[in-house]
């Protein structure tokens, strides 16, 4: 039988090297980007707009008179919803259902994550505590050309809102002039207060350090190219990041018991995105790994993206023949994918077992490209087995906390002895005499 | 009068320049650091032990008896509570008094921090949350020789703990094999798990790695040299990692009615730890500043450290004369400093309008050193204003989350036309393909 999709069998003795193998991706960083990178954004410290207008010029190919200046390149509100009114009924319908549904579940995750401040007293009267403020400004980058997606535009700036931030402002290349209606539409759903046709390295600058016309935020989200990357890293520290994006991946956990058909088009939706992305299927039944690769040969053809497909499966995608749901689950979590699915009777069963993934989609109604545009939760998250320690983008990326400490005339008494002693157990003289000062004689 | 401390006027027409000037700060990274901790890292993640066991032997002096394999450069449980068992009673009795403070408050940020699973079902029975795991394993860096802080390794090790994190591991480089006893005596009462007596960037390299016998890590916390935070810039994506944290910064507001000793010592008390360290007090009380003025110069002789408070002060400190403590506010929120101290009747109505501080120490009891040891709330804080987007290191920084996604049948059918739509306005066929084929024919 042909088989597009290489097959490994978890009781093999060299497996865990081939998984190794299977899984190693070097995200080695290009030293000429990192270079063209770090100049841009010199310059554009240095020279503010007209570095950022030259550059915009020069690589997204625009006249003078295309981009006569920084503000001739702001979109105006009116201009966003006028985007918004342009699209097809059906399609505004469910771009705004979209949305609600995302802004719904992350006005759960402010509730549930802990975005309020709190206090307490200790029998002293000493009160502690934490205070919790959204960020004042976040900057957006969303990707210009074909790959612009309105999904990501929702993901990003609802978080933000709902967090509470006063002001999001997007950025968006344009390259040629051509502005792409359905993310100007989606920016107008989700809240985005201002937007600027601006991309590159010369838009992370802008953001990072703010320029005449443009002003600087607290932190800056969302995906771009290599360069884009390059200088968020770059500028880590002036401002918050998000996570540095890697590849999309799918890992599939089944039982056998489902539709093959659905498992193959879920696997297809995670390798048309990118040659390098991953999509991976454990299954402790061989006929069904079988079935699921006649299904993959059956469905190819008909897909538009089937040259991205077929790369990306035959590359780095998997079919994994594991002993049972138990082995999956350990794999699942060594391999800490970004979408786990569990295709089986009692999915929790198995959830349960998960201590990494992005997100976990359970059951057999609950495809991947459910949760990438609608379900709620967010579709921004970690890639790279960097779910081992980091979350989906959520409410909590757009709030910080403050430590609120008030000790008592009764606190002081007590806590300055321990301090005075531990102060100068590490030769720290001055934070010991600050302590005892407030010691009463 | 003589005065140490340079003082500038808020109503002074060159003000805003000034206080730039006075802010600013270039954390340069030295090209060279920087190319020196990339090649130890990759020799480390190439030759694994041997290669932390040559450098260890190399960078902290240490001949080949006293380094001959990184696990006889393992510290035991036995040996850190025998640490404990040695340190002289008031000794032990604050560190553990501070220990149960600490873990105390975070066991209370544990709670109020979102830091627990959570779900909800809508109306067509999807169900949505979120599940919260604590990491696996995290690393601890502690500095060896002088600045070797006990208290650093409470405030860094108890949050994991406490988050549930099921392996700590301590790295203490040991230079000439000097182990610092209050260093390991705060690893026992902390529950650290395991500790080696390696530093550096190869101390980095092994826990992002890991070795033949030091386990590879989920994150990488704590301060070190300029080579351990370039290692640890270059892992982070491997693992998670803390801010890299700048120089101690305290920011004192006061009304003027309080004692100008106090506030005094609690400038030095950020001072003493680092020359580049800055000390700034905000006042609206012209003859309030002169006392504290008075104060340094009759407390400075009395100082151990008084060359580097003094260098601190004259180089980076300041008095700023505010036109009211509304002002002041403002200013403190544009400083977002690490320490905000208000000293002033009713603190809570200031501390309201703060929006940017690492933590606020309300009122005239609440030394900073108190905070930095044992009123309970972590001391690892925000430096180089980025409490704009940052936060206290807490137990919400070990663990993480993970989307949860279950859609019923009948969800299934809305959701997948709304993701249909969606998917095709993004050229992404094989994600509308995925959606439509849950759909009831």
């Amino acid at each position: 039988m042909t088989k597009l999709v290489r097959q490994l069998n978890s009781q093999d003795a060299d497996f865990s090297p081939a998984l190794k193998k299977l899984l190693a991706f070097d995200a080695a960083e290009d030293e000429a980007i990192d270079l063209a990178a770090a100049k841009i954004l010199a310059d554009v410290k240095a020279r503010g707009d007209q570095a950022v207008l030259e550059y915009t010029q020069k690589f997204d190919r625009l006249s003078k008179e295309q981009a006569s200046s920084i503000k001739s390149l702001e979109i105006t509100k009116t201009e966003l919803f006028v985007a918004l009114e342009s699209l097809p009924k059906e399609q505004r319908a469910a771009l705004e259902a979209a949305a609600a549904r995302v802004k719904s579940y992350h006005e759960r995750q402010k509730i549930e994550s802990g975005c309020h401040s709190w206090d307490y007293a200790d029998a002293d009267g000493t009160r502690l505590g934490q205070k919790v403020t959204p960020l004042d400004r976040a900057g957006l980058y969303v990707p210009g050309g074909k790959a612009a997606y309105p999904s990501s535009v929702l993901m990003n700036a609802i978080p933000a809102k709902v967090a509470g931030v006063s002001e999001v402002i997007m950025v968006v290349p344009t390259p040629d002039g051509v502005r792409n209606p359905l993310v100007l539409a989606a920016a107008a759903v989700a809240g985005v207060d201002r937007a600027f046709t601006i991309g590159g390295a010369q838009a992370v600058g802008a953001l990072a350090y703010g320029t005449e016309t443009i002003p600087a935020v607290d932190k800056i989200v969302g995906p771009g190219n290599a360069y884009v990357a390059a200088a968020k890293r770059r500028v880590f520290g002036t401002v918050g990041i998000d996570m540095i994006a890697g590849p999309s991946e799918i890992l599939v956990l089944c039982d056998g018991n489902t539709n093959p058909d659905w498992i193959a088009m879920d696997l297809f939706s995670q390798a048309e995105h990118d040659e390098l992305a991953q999509s991976i299927l454990l299954c402790p039944s061989q006929s069904f790994i079988d079935q699921v690769q006649a299904s993959i040969l059956k469905f190819l053809p008909e897909m538009p993206r089937q040259a991205v497909i077929k790369k990306s499966l035959q590359d780095r995608g998997a079919m994994i023949l594991v002993k049972d749901m138990h082995e999956a689950c350990e794999i699942a979590n060594s391999i800490a994918a970004e979408h786990l699915e569990i295709c089986a009777d009692n999915p929790r069963q198995w959830a349960e077992l998960i201590r990494h993934a992005g997100a976990i989609f359970m059951g057999p109604y609950t495809s991947e490209s459910l949760g990438d545009y609608c379900a709620g939760p967010n579709h921004v998250l970690p890639t790279m087995r960097t779910s081992r320690f980091s979350s989906p983008l959520g409410v909590y990326d757009f709030i910080k906390r403050s430590s609120m400490i008030e000790v008592s005339e009764t606190g002081a008494q007590k806590l300055g002895q321990i301090a005075s002693t531990l102060a100068h157990g590490e030769g720290l003289q001055a934070h010991a005499r600050a302590a005892e000062l407030r010691l009463k004689k």
